[in-house]
């Protein structure tokens, strides 16, 4: 395990020397000139130390790599997170080198958020994740700039957050029921199912809780009458809703059990952004977004709202991060059916403290931008 | 004709008495407690005089009647309209019965926008002007209370406003000239086909001006074939795009004209709310988003993000309607490729100051909200 405080490659990249330009529009509000009027991205390599050995099917680690960004502008600091597990596809290199080619100094205003985020998605295909800590960098940044927090910028409720999923991770049932236990703070629990053990692992939680539990397939199921007949057993135990069942790769599938289960049905790997919504309209009940797979606020805050009007569930869920990626996702969260903010409660070195936990509830603070601060 | 002046209902709907709740959260920027803290609703009939008479395949009109509605919360005024031209099926009776209905004093909050408006729209089915009409004022109110101008609350830059289509309506050879040569402050100009006369049409346009030309079917067009070699021949004479050439009950002509068109094909009535998009991909280039088909700037805004985020074109169109509604409209204009907000130019008596067009261009003013004021 590598701790990495020590490791910091501060990739500053230096505002261009340069004029000044003024914004090209007038502000209602104007900023007081400080610092810089320019933006200045800079960003550092960090590992996240998992409290417990974290186990999806085949791959198991203690550690998850994330970029922390920041962009500073007039004296103002907004902060953003690139989150890597391995098997996205995505390192802390391929974020280095992403982000080495983000010239933020070309555009006069961070309020020109649709400009810089457009700019951003071109510069190259993928690169979800790294996209993802620009836009919530741009986010923390303009909400301050505005002196709101997000969830009021985009008109929600904070009252109306769901409480959090928590995920009991793949283990022996020994460790299952202290991880159990140990997760007594929560209203409900989230299992990783999809393999042999499923009944076994849900009878084994069932011994220490009564709490709902929300189950997640990462589709693991491959035949789908047999995941139709699990869904009806998983509901006598109390589940309340099932992601992914069958492969991303078979809509027929998931379609049919959605059509006839008698829980709610969420596409997780099948939705990674927005196009990926009309393709998922039919075959789920609702989709799971995540930052980290959908660049950032921007395209999270279009695909929930344009899956609430369209009559589809949503979730929102996250990868192991600090409490900055995962406070950013929270200020989306009231639109949430479920939400599954987890991440930050995972690791023992986080950097910021944001959203809490109160009662197994989503607890937003009144902080400006995504609601956070470093620690 | 009927002048409107004078013929108010100023149908008001007292707040109800009773306590003053304080917001359930705390405010990053306290508001000053004034007159009231409660929001209350007034809504108002008006008839827009339009300057021309307005013929549509199979009828005409010299007037259009909307509802000017405002919501008041502590001092602050936000505006809004809906316009109910009588083929959509709405009337004043209708919206004056539905904003009957709306309580918003039931929210301690005009900024807990998602709430009041799912509140509103599920108040009854359709209505969607009259939903409008207090989606903009709701807009108008919280931009007022945020202290900016919607363009910059959701990120866009006020610089990317499109230039604006003028509709040449139609008429006889003499009229169509006449009316082109008035239009010739615009730098594009809309023209309404759909009958025997579109060739002649647009040759008499061409015999006075050179500008592009957007190309409005409204379903006029009944053979695909037909249709495409028409859009051929309007290419040829500098048209640059066509909206919804065929019947809206028609996807599959509509898609293989789209497939095959050199011009940019645009869905129309096939688009009213955001549900439609799902159908829509795949059968047009684009969409055109107007606020009175799809309930006001809420889902506007969603409209047009999801579009864009899909690899669609986004056209931004509107009724006969005073700056309120028009001005509203145009905050959303810098992601549209073609504008078509001249509603408050056909009109001879408007009630609001807002959005105004420069070279041709829609351009907007600093004023928060919806940038507009009464005169």
């Amino acid at each position: 395990m590598t701790t990495s405080r020590k490791q910091f490659i501060l990739g500053s990249l230096a505002a261009t020397a340069g004029i000044t330009l003024a914004p090209a529009h007038s502000f209602s509000q104007p900023l007081p000139a400080r610092s810089s009027s320019r933006m200045k991205l800079t960003f550092e390599p960090y590992n996240l130390n998992l409290k417990h050995v974290f186990t999806l099917s085949g791959s198991s680690r203690t550690t998850t790599p994330v970029m922390l960004t920041r962009i500073d502008y007039e004296g103002i600091t907004g902060y953003g997170e690139a989150s890597m597990p391995p098997y996205l596809g995505e390192s802390q290199d391929s974020a280095a080198k992403f982000l080495s080619q983000v010239k933020l100094d070309r555009f006069p205003d961070p309020l020109l958020m649709d400009d810089i985020l457009n700019y951003v998605d071109s510069i190259a295909p993928e690169n979800r994740a790294a996209k993802a800590s620009i836009d919530i960098a741009l986010h923390d940044l303009a909400g301050k700039l505005l002196n709101q927090p997000w969830y009021r910028i985009w008109g929600l409720n904070p009252d109306k957050t769901p409480d959090t999923t928590f995920t009991i991770g793949m283990d022996t049932p020994d460790m299952i029921r202290q991880k159990t236990r140990e997760a007594s703070a929560f209203t409900i629990l989230k299992v990783k199912l999809g393999r042999d053990t499923d009944k076994e692992i849900i009878e084994t939680i069932r011994t220490v809780t009564t709490v709902p539990l929300a189950v997640d397939v990462n589709q693991g199921w491959k035949d789908k009458e047999r995941a139709l007949d699990m869904i009806h057993w998983l509901k006598g135990k109390g589940v309340v809703m099932v992601e992914q069942p069958m492969s991303k790769d078979d809509p027929d599938s998931n379609a049919w059990i959605t059509e006839r289960s008698p829980l709610p049905i969420y596409g997780d790997e099948s939705v990674q952004r927005l196009p990926d919504l009309f393709n998922a309209r039919g075959v789920y009940h609702g989709i799971n977004i995540k930052l980290m797979k959908c660049t950032g606020m921007r395209e999270a805050f279009t695909m929930a709202s344009a899956a609430r009007l369209a009559g589809m569930k949503v979730m929102i869920g996250c990868m192991t991060e600090t409490s900055c990626a995962v406070s950013a996702a929270a200020q989306l969260s009231p639109v949430a059916d479920f939400a599954d903010l987890d991440g930050n409660l995972l690791i023992t070195n986080d950097r910021f403290s944001g959203m809490t936990i109160k009662k197994g509830k989503v607890t937003l603070n009144d902080l400006p931008g995504i609601g956070i601060k470093p620690i």
